[in-house]
This record gives structure tokens, sequence and C-alpha cells, in this order.
């Protein structure tokens, strides 16, 4: 293993048992720590996260809170990495009470129809508007990219890996022991640049939940990767939201979960 | 792969695109489903779960949120599959809102030393009062069988187990979406069966990261293992809370990352 530090990864001394045999050796750990969000002023919420893109971790935990709708909605994004707290203004008030009553749970109406209909009706996003058409093997080959861009996950083996893709490269790629902060350091990164998700799509790490499928639905992101697996709810959600959702995509082989109208599979020749 | 059913997997039409060929075949995922906890009549929080131990979840999730502190604080806990609904009635009266205030962010005083203490004094949980001693062998032989009783995460890829260990045996075992939820279900067991985390350990598979730690400290669980990785602050704060940290437990290798003092590892004879 190529233990090439980078700053998400913290040297410690720990004990290492093999077999019989015990050293102690210098190992990298994945970097956790805590940051404080203010908004106008409040203290908001903290999150855990790695070391790296505080900023757009911010304005992308911001946007998938729904405190804003587009990147002119902020006045200032103020960071302090020693104390681990980040200021951010919004141009106009928020009332945080409303919105987070709103957003840290996920209410279910009771009696009301099936379950799954209560967490749709919670969803604040439109189904995704946005048809295109990829090569399975483009997307197999960004995977194999993105595995190999990975490196503090191969270092560490604690942290979640995000990239947003399109069929010639991966646009933008983050790191954290989060799946939830690595894809909002995505958004907000995607945010503050002007990147359109149009035609791309999100690679993750992680394992394709409900959350994540609502987060990306929120940011009208058409399809969602990931080597992992997908829950039957977020293929529920996948399938309402017209978002493409594939897991265990490794080597040549992929699941498509929903929307297999996006993936391109040429005919043998 | 032996696609054998359990509760908390669903079968799916799924489309699996293996190179050229595409096929249309049924594949279990892991089931997620909300539950939403009603406590003494109000509307708290939803989960989002695997089918499976709601009840040990909901109780599981009262204690690690401080909400009781024994299983003898509950006056009842009825559930309702159907609507997702879990419905807890204490003994005495619950300032649910103080409670969410202080618990459900974890807050960083401002100018007060390092981020790392800030973190830890918001710790409820005092240093683990529990010294024992434990062969190494049996903390592998242990993780050994637990990856054999793992095998909602062998069919769908998409769960997490976690079991509480001793030295003679596996004593319970979970598994959930999240890694949280499936120490809650531990922690809920262990509670409404009056079974003493003295001298046990817990296993999962999910990373150590702090709040998992912290988990573990506010039931005073001497040991944490995984065959995933540790952040360096989850190895803080097990340091600070008299915790065993082991990490990378597969055949016969781990990483000890705190509290070396209660495995025993014999000298090769």
């Amino acid at each position: 293993m190529n233990s090439m530090k980078t700053d998400s990864s913290i040297k410690r001394e720990i004990t290492k048992m093999d077999g019989h045999e015990i050293k102690q050796v210098t190992d990298f750990l994945v970097n956790e720590r805590p940051l404080t969000l203010f908004l106008n002023g409040q203290e908001w919420i903290t999150l855990l996260t790695s070391m790296g893109a505080e900023t757009y971790l911010a304005i992308g935990f911001l946007y998938s809170e729904g405190i804003i709708r587009q990147y002119d909605d902020l006045k200032s994004v103020e960071i302090d990495l020693e104390s681990g707290q980040v200021d951010v203004t919004t141009k106009k008030n928020v009332d945080l009470q409303a919105k987070l009553k709103g957003k840290r749970t996920l209410t279910t109406g009771c009696g009301k129809g099936t379950v799954f209909y209560d967490v749709l009706d919670s969803l604040t996003s439109k189904p995704v508007n946005d048809e295109f058409l990829v090569e399975a093997s483009s997307i197999l080959q960004r995977s194999k990219e993105f595995n190999q861009q990975s490196l503090l996950f191969r270092e560490t083996g604690g942290v979640h890996g995000c990239a947003l893709c399109d069929e010639n490269s991966i646009v933008l790629f983050h790191e954290d022991i989060g799946r939830h902060n690595a894809l909002d350091k995505i958004i907000g990164h995607a945010l503050s640049d002007g990147i359109s998700m149009k035609g791309k799509w999100v690679l993750t790490t992680g394992r394709l939940s409900s959350e994540i499928v609502i987060k990306a639905g929120n940011h009208q992101i058409g399809m969602l990767v990931s080597r992992s697996a997908a829950t039957d709810l977020a293929v529920d959600l996948a399938q309402q939201l017209n978002m493409t959702l594939i897991g265990f995509a490794r080597g040549n082989r992929m699941n498509i979960y929903s929307g297999s109208q996006r993936v391109f599979i040429p005919p043998k020749e």
C-alpha cells in the first residue's frame, strides 16, 4: 500500500497484530473533525467531516437542506479552520426554526396512504428533467478512473469518494468520512463554479439509500452510480424521480435498478 | 451467492449488465423503510431502517439519545409495522425540546480550547469502568463467526451487522442499513433482556467514527471491534473513554488503536 499522506489523513502510532506478532507501527487514519455551521450569526448544526473542501460542504449542505436555492442567494461564506467554524450569511433572512422543523426529520403523516408515499410527500424535488444517453462503457470507465483517484480510501480504508462525471472525464472529485458529506461537497462545488449537472452523473463509493437519492434529486441529478448496493426504497424513489440508479458497477458489470433508458449498451460486434 | 430470503430483503426485478450481455433478473435488495417514533404522544423523529427488531431499535435509540437511562423508565412500547410507527410512553414526562436541543447537534462552544475538547464536552458518558482481558484469538474467532452470520450482507451487500460478543459466543446479533441503527438494536435488545455489557465487546461491519464510539461509551461498552477502519477522532474519544478500539480485524490480523491492555496476545509457543 502506498502510504502517501493527504490532507485528510493523520499519522498515528498504533498496535498491529498479525498472528503472534505484535508491532508498534505508524499508520494513517482518516481525519474526522466537527465543522459547526453558523447561519446569519446563529449556530445551526455541527457536521462531522474530513478536512478539505469545507466551503463546498457548507454550500452543498445549505442547498440540500433547502436553505439556499442558488449560489447567488449567498452573501458570504467565511471559514475558520482552527475553530472548525463556518459563518454563512444569506442575502435574505432565513427562518431556521421553520426550515429545521420541516427538514431535519422525515416526517410521515399518519393515516394518509402508504409509508412510501409519505416519504415521497416529504420530497421537495421534482422528477429529473434531463434525458441523456450514455454508453455503459463510459460509466464503467469513469468508475475505473474513480477507483484510481480514491487515494484516501485506499490509504486509510475509512472514507467515501464522490465524483461528478461526464462521457469524457471525471469533472469533480471529493472525499469525506460521510457519504452524504462527499455528495454535498460535489453539489457545493458545482454550485460555486456554475457547473451544470445536465448530462452528467454522480459516482459514489457509498450505498444507495433513500437519503442519497433525495439529495441527488434535489439537485436534478439524472444518474447515480455506485460500486455498492441499493435499498428498495432508494429504487422506488429513483423511479418516482425519473433517476437512473446503478449499483455494483465493477469491472464489466453493473446492476441497473431504475431509469435504464439513459444507458446505451451496444450489441456485441 | 446463496439468495436465501430474509425478512429484511426484498425481491425485485432488475437489469443486470455483464459485458455486452443484458438480462432481466430477480435480485434481492435490502429493505429500507421509515420508522417514526412518537414519544408520549408527540411525533419525535423518523429513522430510516431495515425491517426487524424495531422495538429494540426504538429502545436503543431512546437510550442513546438520553431519553431513558434504564429499561425500567419505559411504560410501554407499541409498534404498528403497517404504518411504520412506534409509540413509546415513558413513566416520567420528558422535555423533548430541551433534550433535542442538547443532543441532535454536536454543539461546539466557541473560544474555549480545542475542537477536540469541545466534542468531549458534549459527551454525557463517563470513561468505561470495565477492565477485562480477552485473548486476541477469541476476538478473531467471533469475527469469523460474525461474518458467517451476516447473511443479509452477503445476500444484498447493503446492510451493516452488529454483534455483542463474549469469549464463548456471539450473544446478540442484529442487522440494519444504518450502522448506528444496528448498534442501537443491540443496545435496545441488551436493555430489554437485562444483558450486561460487562466483559463483552461489540463487533460491527461499519467504520469506527466518533458517533459510534460515543454511542458505545454511553452504554459503557469496553471494546469496539470492526473489520473496517477508524477515524482519528474515534481513536481520541476511545482513549478518553478508556475504550478498546480495534479495526481491520480480519483473518489473523487486527489494528489496536486504543486500550490494548484488554487484549491478550500469547507469545508463540
